[in-house]
């Protein structure tokens, strides 16, 4: 077994996850609890960083150690600035704001980034930048990333570079829809059902703009199933197809549909975006699940972090 | 004061409506309770309506009573089949649904419509066709009516016909969205702040695609935010103009910027629309907040319910 280089932290808003890293970017062992920054009470990142990550600390005394996700946002422990895209892996680098912990270890915070249109309005991510260093690591000549999930982004890559990037609410859109909505109401809970999602998505995708857009077609989920030509217990995949449909509409609106998809996230959640990419004739890739490890070895390497013998 | 000739009701999901109205259409007493369909025990529509109908019902023995709405649903007191667009006033009459009360009095439940769009996916409303019918008394040259609410509804008309229509879910995501998701999460209640809605609409209007879709632009709320470009306390005004706009773009999508928008609702919804209209350069007229009991009086009458004297 190969030596650990480094400790990566990914700390969202739900979640805590960590890593021991090796010099390829495989992870040799992990830590993921529920402790996200929104369980964390104020003023108790550093405790809390010291419990779950206390034995590592002691049994790793000269590891770099790298975080990033929301523990680098305002309700976090310390706020590092979105960094302005276009943004090259070396840039942001150079950019980790080290913050020093009470076990006497620095903890590297890597910032955000923030993204301007032709308008200038803002779109922001934090915590998905080491899963698309990481990425792009596996394809480096990659040029379209596409993160499903809750908010799923959409990254424009130019030479190795982040260009710019685009959110869908797709994933919260689909949760508060299931459980709060009026569709929810007729849906009842089951087992996924493959034709109802690619019915679904097949509706999402349409291109025609009489069609309408995404605020017309959710109805689409009450309105079968009024008629009864959609099943109760077929509602939430039909859904879960339709808003996956309806992102990657509007996405090749924004980015065009020559470029092919490389994939990065969970391997469930890409399998699920996968079959609408081929549903809509796009060509598409699935990066290791391991893209956030590996991004943060590669920042960490970048910044001059590790050791001789393992950079 | 002239005489009634007629009791409409309007019995939705969540509320219950019901009016005197006259020969020409004028409501002379109203009764408005939250006895919704959604509240009645099953089996308990009968004695819900004696209940809050009993002392008109004694008051005015011969007049006709029509209910429209949920009441005519699966979950309602008796189920009318939905009517397939395209629908003549005169059409709708002739399928009214008699259902004889404890009381007495024979209640005809008027039926919802259904309409298929090209490749034949169904869309539905119930309680809203009367309504419609209403505002064509009004504006009887109408070829495009908005409905404005939790589930909007966009109508074509033509020649008096109601062609076919299209539903938005836009005060429902708003409200799920407001309540349940991120978005809300930095929202600080405050009054309306009419520059953000204005903003949120322009935002949501703007046609060009590389803009991207509903889906895209929701994340906009939270993005200006995070970005110190939208203050807490306008993140909800943000949003309600946002939605608005969306639907506005997406049912230009389907029905053209053409024609002149007939607005039927409530009056502050109604305000609340055309100033998104106005922002978009169209043409808007705001018809009778009593269109209800407008459309009612106009179905009852092309049923033969009216005597000789007020017909």
């Amino acid at each position: 077994m190969s030596d650990p280089v480094l400790i990566g932290i990914d700390w969202g808003s739900s979640s805590f996850r960590a890593f021991l890293v090796d010099a390829r970017g495989a992870v040799l062992a992990r830590i993921a609890t529920r402790d996200g920054v929104l369980a964390v009470p104020p003023g108790g990142f550093d405790a809390t960083l010291v419990r779950l990550l206390g034995a590592w600390f002691e049994a790793h005394p000269r590891l770099p150690v790298l975080a990033s996700g929301m523990v680098g946002s305002r309700q976090g422990w310390h706020e590092v600035a979105y960094f302005l895209c276009p943004v090259s892996p070396r840039a942001l680098a150079g950019a980790l704001l080290p913050v020093l912990s009470s076990s006497g270890r620095i903890v590297n915070l890597v910032p955000g980034l923030c993204a301007r249109d032709r308008r200038g309005l803002p779109d922001v991510l934090r915590g998905e930048e080491v899963q698309v260093i990481g990425a792009l690591d596996e394809f480096p000549n990659a040029r379209l990333l596409c993160l499903p999930g809750t908010h799923s982004k959409w990254v424009r890559i130019r030479a190795g570079i982040i260009e710019s990037f685009t959110t869908f609410m797709t994933g919260e859109l689909f949760a508060v829809l299931k459980d709060h909505s009026i569709l929810g109401r007729l849906a009842v809970e089951a087992a996924e059902d493959e034709a109802a999602f690619s019915r679904g998505a097949e509706i999402g995708l349409a291109a025609e703009p009489e069609r309408g857009g995404t605020l017309r077609r959710l109805f689409f989920a009450r309105s079968l199933a009024l008629a009864d030509e959609l099943a109760p217990e077929a509602v939430a995949s039909f859904l879960s197809g339709l808003l996956v449909g309806c992102e990657i509409r509007e996405a090749t609106g924004i980015v065009g549909a020559e470029d092919e998809v490389v994939l990065v996230g969970e391997p469930e959640l890409c399998r699920r975006w996968e079959r609408v990419l081929v549903l809509a004739g796009r060509s598409c890739a699935i990066a290791s699940s391991e893209a956030a490890a590996r991004g943060q070895l590669r920042l960490a390497r970048l910044a001059g972090l590790l050791g001789k013998g393992s950079a």
